[in-house]
């Protein structure tokens, strides 16, 4: 029976996690796996960490130099996180033939041009199915379970942090202030949240999945982003009203004019399989055009989901020899052939604070109709203590420059107190 | 660039979508795998089949000695079903050292022991992603995706007809039989009904996705199974009432007792992410040790839907030197060792209707509690013309065979006309 030795860099949540999986599952793998996977070694700052794990003392490293060197380790991975030492030491670990496999999606997303590079050349194995959505292949799915497939759009929830504070939100009433002070106390937000709620996160994998699926480099930046602080409680409740749920979608799509990439809040239809996705569980809806439609579900994070997914890796590493790099040319930036289209089409829901006086309906009227933009429901709730009236509008789809030629021409209204929100919506 | 030939054995509706997929992805394939993959003949006896899809007639092979002697056929690819000539085609492929492709889930179910067996022996592959779930990649999901995991527990909606069926007597209101007839009608069900509506076909798929969960051989035999052929509206309708939908489930578990495998009609809570599951779409929903709860969802027929699962076998064939076997004995029947549970742990619903004269319920309730059924949810709806009462019972989990001896002795009361039902019920 092959032995296969992992080094461990790393042992947060995830580090700790794929440490105890593979140690309680050694038995369990060589029995269905045909292979003896043993922790070689842990490279560990905090001592609490490695105590917490009951890991002995011989199998902690000193530094990168040493477990890219010890002969015992085949298989190296990486859960520091950030695109400092994690990407020193991924090149060090590369650079001396050892299969990586990491969790770590900005590293991916902005250096996996470079790591591939090496890992071709020293050909070894680089995976990182765990930088995105957790648990669930998806990567492994697109790589080669829909690779019949050309994949005309995918449409993502990645972030498990907003999804909750979304779900939150929408099924206790509770305010985005409140419900992130929940989320951080109970460990599931950051204290310095950005990354999550300004969907930056969401961004990285976004970038990761949609190269994969579209067979070409989409660097992050050329992703349009937008996060969730803006989302009120209000708009939660019309929503409901409506029929349509408030998600934090990463979408990716081909069209005739060129490649759309977008993160941003999406009203979805109570009846697609994205709405029911609750709680920190991710969800990627993928339509292929052989396959059709098709969702994976599971939890995008935490210890042990995480760690099935690096675990799934290493085990693919061991037992694999045919290394799959990127299906296309892996650069830093994107390829010149490849269009972004930024005035993409979407359908719309608007709502605006008016002056509760006759002829403001038709005003706003005429102002879409002169931009192609054509509405498709609408409510008006009157507020009688301000004599202000509140109209929400969903509209058919139109593009996204029509819509915001709209809203400014709207705001501008004397009778428009304000247009409160522009949220896109996916049916 | 390598060439890649195949041969198609049945151009009935998977073969078609199969012929279309590689021939109108020619060139996608050149770009994005690196492979020209090519049809190089198809064996199929009726001519219209093939002069619809446009096939060449040097294309058209005489015999499967010619299919399997032509050294441009690297892949074969069998889509004829049952367990005639496809078995005898599937065999002479592999004893050429041919890889099969095959979407015949009673082939597998039944025979997959003695052709792994010839695949082993000439060193070629034997793939059938396609025999389960349609476009689903639940297959490479199981073996590269979980396989960190211990499986736990899967439950799967696997067979379309059956949900088209229930999807439709739930949200038309519509019997059993006029919707068999509509689906029949549309091409969804078969004139003969019988693998579909009562569970075959299901017990196919569980034998196969059970086996490579668990790791041991699980026979189709050994799955305990119900069809639809008994749902009635009222069931349905009370159902409805408690927040459940009716799902032809296959459920395969793990249980300290040994394994569990029963196809039958069951009771989902609605907010439960099979729940959601309509139409003609399939979900498998899998609770992996490490990876917590997961669910995949798509198209479970359909010419393209499985021909994109067919097609992604061949690619995986063609671009992996490494092949994967079962990781269990794949052997005719279940290994001495494994154990399996009939007297499966369960919630249950059951309705009874009763006269409704003073002191039936408290014979009904003593003779749940002299057999530790505890209930947890009931519903008692008299009808006044009749004299007659039905009563609806959700119990606790309890095990099969307390549930057996209860409907036996409440059966019996004087008092009791008849139990009408009874369904087992996931929460």
């Amino acid at each position: 029976m092959k032995r296969v030795g992992v080094a461990i860099l790393g042992l947060g949540t995830v580090g700790g996690g794929t440490y105890r999986i593979i140690t309680e599952h050694r038995d369990f793998y060589k029995k269905t796996q045909d292979i003896d996977l043993e922790v070689e070694c842990v490279l560990e700052l905090n001592k609490d960490r490695i105590a917490a794990l009951g890991i002995p003392e011989e199998k902690v490293a000193a530094n990168i130099a040493e477990v890219v060197s010890n002969p015992g380790v085949d298989i190296v991975v990486e859960v520091i996180g950030g695109v400092g030492v994690a990407r020193t030491f991924v090149q060090a670990a590369l650079s001396a033939g050892k299969s990586v496999v990491t969790s770590n999606k900005e590293l991916i997303a902005k250096y996996s041009y470079e790591l591939e590079k090496i890992a071709r050349h020293k050909n070894c194995g680089l995976y990182y199915e765990a930088s995105c959505v957790g648990g669930v292949p998806i990567i492994r799915t697109l790589l080669d379970g829909l690779q019949a497939n050309n994949i005309l759009s995918m449409m993502g929830i990645v972030n498990g942090t907003t999804n909750y504070i979304l779900d939150k939100m929408t099924n206790e009433g509770a305010s985005y202030a409140d419900v992130l002070k929940q989320a951080q106390a109970l460990g599931y937000a950051e204290l310095n949240p950005t990354a999550d709620v300004e969907g930056f996160d969401s961004t990285y994998k976004l970038s990761i999945l949609s190269s994969m699926a579209f067979h070409t480099k989409i660097p992050y930046t050329k992703i349009y982003r937008e996060g969730i602080t803006q989302i009120t409680q209000e708009d939660i409740a019309y929503g409901k009203e409506l029929g349509y749920v408030i998600k934090l979608l990463a979408i990716g799509k081909q069209t005739p004019a060129g490649i759309e990439v977008r993160v941003h809040p999406t009203y979805v239809r109570a009846g697609h399989p994205l709405a029911s996705v609750n709680d920190a569980f991710n969800a990627v809806f993928i339509t292929g055009d052989a396959v059709g439609d098709i969702m994976l579900y599971g939890r995008g994070a935490g210890d042990l989901p995480t760690g099935s997914a690096i675990v799934s890796d290493v085990i693919y590493a061991a037992t694999h020899s045919d290394i799959k790099y990127s299906t296309f040319k892996n650069t830093a930036n994107a390829d010149k052939e490849t269009k972004f289209v930024s005035n993409f089409s979407s359908a719309y829901y608007l709502r605006v604070t008016v002056c509760d006086k006759v002829g403001v309906l038709a005003k706003i009227s005429n102002i879409f109709a002169r931009r192609n933009v054509s509405v498709c429901e609408m409510i008006q709730k009157d507020n009688e203590e301000d004599g202000k009236a509140t109209l929400i509008f969903i509209t058919h789809e139109t593009r996204e420059q029509n819509i915001r030629n709209a809203v400014a021409k709207i705001s501008a209204l004397e009778d428009v107190a304000q247009v409160n929100s522009v949220i896109r919506v996916v049916s």
